[in-house]
């Protein structure tokens, strides 16, 4: 992981996290979540350039933080780079990830007010900002009705992949502002969290947030999940999504097939969490989202370790995608889709 | 990773490694598999106390291996215990983990020369290794004709986890020699090696031997291979056993069950290729066998590398179970148990 004094034009201030995006002085704070969970460091982006770089090395990550990153971003340009270069500035900003929906579709959003002027795109991107609280405070108390009447008022054990707390949004997140809603209900007895090979953010960001929550929890590492889940250690899995299609098949972190596969076989209900930004109606069905392959240096090593021989080949696929069968609901921050009765998004 | 210098009564050589186990001189040579790939270090092992620490840490993994290093125990314990503490010292190697049945089987046959006296003892020791290398040669070739029956004459792109190669046995070992004899015959296209958390050993071990043999292969994350499944990028999973129970459910290293309903779900063929001393008939099914949970420090890092916040706790089964119903066929040094059409080992 590259430590963030590396990267020109970004200011690492160490503080305590507050909020995982925020626009300060016409700069963008982001929690840097490259080095969470060993320490707590907010990078400030002044720089188009440094933004795309952060956002490629997934000092920002999740599809709703992205787009609101994308949101600012464009705030950013239009600041900071000459009138020639904003297309090309703004194009790098949409493009620096591929799968998920959000960071195109938001940076387009606000890169449509460009002709208003500067304080119409600002107030753009904080609009952007402002739903996805919502959306997350939405989507959470709407996914632990749906999980408390799936459970019938038991206490529930949730297990989960990924980082969709608040570090994937702006605060409480997706399919972990559920986790955190039913543990601020006192109802949630367990969360069963995977470490999510092969950057982590299991391990090194959800168990750090479910630890600040107080909520109860144990980090597994991703090839267990299933197995446990056939052994009954789990009532529900909460997945959030990078994109979903019209159909309802779903791309998220690379795990969540094996997941559903697994969830499926035990008779246990997989409920994606996701705000309607996600749901990608030009995409007809899995097989057309693209699929992020990051390469073999990821795969090699482990941090700072690395594990493989040297040159070791790898195939490196970020995502994976989910069949709409195999999902129960789909929770958005409007309504509940239920797949399993054959609602498409 | 415990550095072998550490550990008192043992003695690292800097050497190449050729056959994982071997008797040299009164002691135990061990190719130390804890600093592979980055080391090659062999471990000469003097006392009872340090065999066990090197079974319990790894040094030395892999059910036929570990059958060897219970069957030379038992002759080191002989040559260097006080007689009113043999029977001590047998139980804490036989015991030393818990599910791999060669270990507590292979020293048990030893220790059943006992009466009969040291050099009987070592010769039952040796029997043992001989049985263990040719059992994978013929593993290989009896595993290698039926993936070519599969296949029908084509190139085959195999799919494997953990390491089941010759570091799991004397030499070339279980399912990894069936991808050794297939690239020895000139039919493997691919070998997909799982990493294999909490561990590695797929990263460190098989991709590893992988190169020294010389064939082809890419390692993936374990959490993406059951969607690479999905998307064809295998035609066989190959996988070992640490414990067959009589009904043929599996035992083996955990994300076995993960990869048998990925298979499953593809139509793909797993195929379990373990010597017939792993088969266990006392253990009626999947549901008797012990599953070893390992502890939380496996999970939160790896190696000197910490990921999780301190004291995240953890669950960690080492294996996992996988039914019969969903093991293609069961490939064993002498014979194929076809699982598919309902034999039972």
């Amino acid at each position: 992981m590259q430590p963030p004094s590396e990267t020109a034009g970004t200011t690492p201030m160490r503080t305590t996290p507050t909020d995982t995006i925020t626009w300060v002085d016409g700069t963008i704070e982001l929690v840097d979540q490259t080095v969470l969970p060993q320490q707590e460091v907010v990078l400030r982006i002044t720089a188009v350039s440094d933004l795309v770089a952060a956002i490629r090395r997934l000092s920002v990550r999740g599809a709703p933080a992205l787009g609101v990153a994308g949101a600012y971003g464009v705030a950013l340009a239009l600041a900071t780079v000459a009138p020639g270069e904003l297309d090309d500035a703004i194009e790098a900003i949409r493009t620096a990830r591929p799968t998920a929906v959000n960071l195109a579709r938001m940076t387009d959003r606000v890169a449509a007010r460009v002709p208003d002027g500067p304080a119409a795109v600002l107030a753009e991107a904080h609009a952007v900002r402002e739903e996805e609280i919502t959306a997350s405070i939405d989507m959470g108390t709407r996914g632990a009705d749906l999980v408390e009447a799936l459970l019938g008022g038991r206490d529930v054990r949730a297990m989960t992949i990924c980082n969709t707390g608040g570090l994937a949004a702006v605060r409480r997140g997706t399919a972990l502002a559920v986790v955190q809603t039913l543990h601020e209900r006192g109802r949630l007895a367990d969360c069963l969290a995977l470490e999510t090979r092969p950057l982590l953010q299991g391990a090194r960001l959800t168990a750090w947030e479910l630890g600040q929550m107080g909520a109860p929890h144990h980090l597994v590492v991703d090839s267990a999940a299933p197995f446990l889940l056939s052994r009954g250690a789990a009532d529900v899995v909460l997945a959030g999504a990078d994109r979903i299609a019209a159909n309802g098949d779903t791309a998220n972190k690379v795990g969540t097939f094996s997941l559903a596969l697994a969830a499926q076989h035990a008779g246990v209900p997989l409920v994606v969490v996701a705000p309607e930004s996600t749901i990608d109606h030009a995409t007809p069905d899995g097989a057309a989202i693209p699929i992020e392959d990051r390469g073999p240096a990821e795969v090699g090593g482990f941090g700072s370790s690395r594990t493989a021989p040297p040159d070791t080949p790898a195939l490196n696929p970020a995502f994976d995608v989910t069949p709409a069968a195999m999902i129960h609901a789909i929770v958005t921050d409007k309504r509940v889709v239920m797949t399993s009765r054959g609602q498409t998004p």
